[in-house]
């Protein structure tokens, strides 16, 4: 029996592209790694094997099509494909079939890549969990939101997927799955035909089982070569910014934390502390206020038409959203912009900022899918971020830290993650 | 026969919320208008006028709903409408029912807003026009992209409607069609459930017949009471932006410009040339190159799978704008983050600042909806702008001139434009 399924994405897209291994065979072995593992880890929103083999036969009799050709891909189900429903974790959107693909999605066919289905989100990718389960450990939460995708791709039922991210629903899973969670600059990958939540922050990402991987996705996601191109750094300049929510993390973490200091700072050019502005330390709760303001504002149809169909703590969250008024919102705004501001000059000194990702591992029971405390600043500050999965917690489930980026340099970070995963994995 | 379709927003609700004036009589005035107009100047894609009726005498039969109780509004046809289809200009989308309203519609509806039908945008809200003529020169175009919008509040259809602007498309058709249109602060307005151009540009806004209807459409649409409330100023600084284009106004522009200048000058605390940063010469075909990379971005599914329903216009536009790789793009954004700082500044000197709306009053034909040459300088940096309509030009065609806020001060440049209009009018 092949394990084609636990190539990875950049070795499997090679010998794909010499038609050493057809689409079709990689998206086969896939799809019995997915009928072996599914029923435990409930991974799939929808899937349609038959579909997805059409596809990838289509792409074996014809040219290759680009960097993602042959690639079996997960989709998280806020991003409307037209082939596959999109029900965006919620009954009010139980089969509904959109009329065209959401643009990461188009990217991502062009690219050759077979969209193998449609991975679980919890309610509107929000914090009420959907039905998936750890793959290491079915009593523990993958995270949310993006959690179907991080799970498929822990568990080698997909090479790769997309999530979105808008407090921590990429970086969180990843964490928690042990997986790479690479989170775009704002701004960078486009969203149409994504369910919006807080259009200042939403972004769209990816999972991979390495960084090569996630980077690989990332080159087509933004439509940068430079994500897969940019040179490996021989070292580079780390600022160690745990935040002002420091004390929060778990004793995994902190330990996780020491060993990569430990490991890291020898061979780095700069690793010290990076000042974060003085007046940081709610910008954890800023973030979750502007969150919950244009989160009322995107799901204004489904605030007024379905409160019935809403969880509780989605509609609190609607409900506090909405009774900020404009002043207030405006006070948010201004303290955020001048953030960005003074965060950027912090990249004059270092080319990546180290920041926890979780405050533990993944949460036993599967209702909370974890506090997206740890990355809530960098989805405020637009800023890239790359989860390192390259530790244990004492359960021996997985736990890791991310890397930060200036903004707009999504390929200088995915380098120095590259990088860095070497030299601690 | 009443005339309640002549009233204006501000006063038809005034006489809502007193209960003087039904919503159902309102409507049945505006549809009577809409029936002996439309064939003329065919503003809507899409009007069922029983279920409109429907809603209205839901709305009278229930409580007063909010600021907008009762007032018919034509909705732009690439927001979605959870009961009504949304084609968006395309055959691509010819009948499609989307399953819920866009954040926009939502917050009109809430507010009491009667979804009086769907007007006509061009293609995908690009350049190739729809079916709209020109409410006084059926022979003219309404310009575009909102065209059926800005005809329909301009013909006594509709007191107000809601458009979108990523280059020009609100300005322009108000300008030609010689309504108010505002165009909100980038990132002010919800965008769920809106068909996606240029993501860093899109804006929802919306038309009136005076500024103070657009602003009670816009204290709905940006959440803010002060778009209403905002005291009127005796008097205000303005700053005199004709922009780097300058030269490429008609006579009728050109003679406006000098009436309004006559006009303002005695009245204001300030008038003097503002002066736009030195390099701000190809401003306009940067946001052009920008918002084509973007919207081939947004259109990517299109683009992809539709071309051959595509016009040639937008397909030319879709591949021009794929062909910019990420470094070029880079270039570009960083230049206009430095514009919109530098010409942030201005507005310490300034309350608002003056430039044109278009280059002449509205072009013969229908097939070319006008040059948003004078818009494309405010999108691209984000700033609220208010278009003024008080001049004709030699052809009896209206012409006008747009006041330009600082970004965030929406509710600033709405009560400027009430004391410019009165002192214009």
């Amino acid at each position: 029996m092949n394990e084609w399924h636990r190539l990875t994405a950049v070795e499997a897209a090679r010998r794909l592209a010499r038609r050493e291994l057809s689409a079709e065979a990689l998206l086969r072995s896939c799809l019995e790694r997915i009928a072996a593992r599914e029923p435990e880890v409930r991974a799939f929103a929808h899937l349609d094997a038959d579909a997805a083999l059409a596809q990838a036969r289509a792409l074996d009799a014809g040219p290759l099509r680009g960097l993602l050709h042959g690639l079996p891909l997960g989709v998280k189900d806020i991003l409307d494909t037209a082939d596959q429903p999109t029900a965006c974790g919620t009954p009010i959107y139980a089969g509904h079939r959109p009329p065209a693909d959401a643009a990461p999605v188009a990217l991502a066919r062009g690219a050759g890549a077979v969209i193998a289905g449609k991975t679980v989100t919890t309610e509107l990718a929000n914090m009420t969990a959907g039905v998936t389960r750890h793959p290491l450990n079915p009593a523990h939460s993958p995270g949310g939101s993006s959690s179907g995708s991080a799970a498929a791709v822990a568990d080698f039922m997909l090479p790769l997927a997309l999530g979105t991210q808008t407090a921590g629903s990429i970086v969180r899973p990843a964490a928690y799955c042990g997986v790479v969670g690479f989170k775009p600059s704002f701004g960078r990958a486009p969203r149409a035909g994504v369910k919006p939540n807080a259009e200042s922050m939403d972004v769209v990402g990816g999972f991979g089982r390495t960084v090569e991987d996630a980077a690989l996705l990332a080159a087509v996601l933004l439509g940068d070569r430079r994500a897969l191109d940019e040179p490996v750094p021989e070292t580079f300049r780390l600022g160690l910014a745990p935040g002002p929510d420091r004390d929060h993390a778990a004793d995994d973490v902190i330990a996780c934390w020491q060993q990569a200091v430990r490991v890291l700072a020898p061979r780095l050019a700069r690793c010290e502390d990076a000042a974060l502005p003085a007046d940081v330390a709610d910008i954890a709760a800023l973030q979750g206020a502007l969150q919950a303001h244009e989160t009322a504002l995107s799901l204004a149809h489904e605030h007024r038409v379905h409160r019935e169909r809403l969880s509780p703590a989605l509609l609190e969250l609607l409900d506090r959203g909405a009774a900020l008024d404009a002043v207030q919102v405006e006070a948010l705004r201004a303290r955020a912009a001048r953030w960005r501001s003074d965060v950027d000059t912090l990249f004059e000194r270092f080319d990546v900022l180290l920041a926890p990702s979780t405050r533990d591992t993944a949460p036993a029971g599967l209702a909370f899918t974890g506090d997206p405390l740890y990355c809530r600043p960098w989805s405020l500050l637009g800023l890239p971020c790359v989860h390192l999965p390259f530790a244990r917690g004492a359960n021996g489930l997985p736990v890791g830290l991310q890397l930060v980026g200036r903004k707009g340099e999504d390929h200088r970070v995915l380098a120095a993650a590259k990088r860095a995963m070497a030299w601690l994995g």
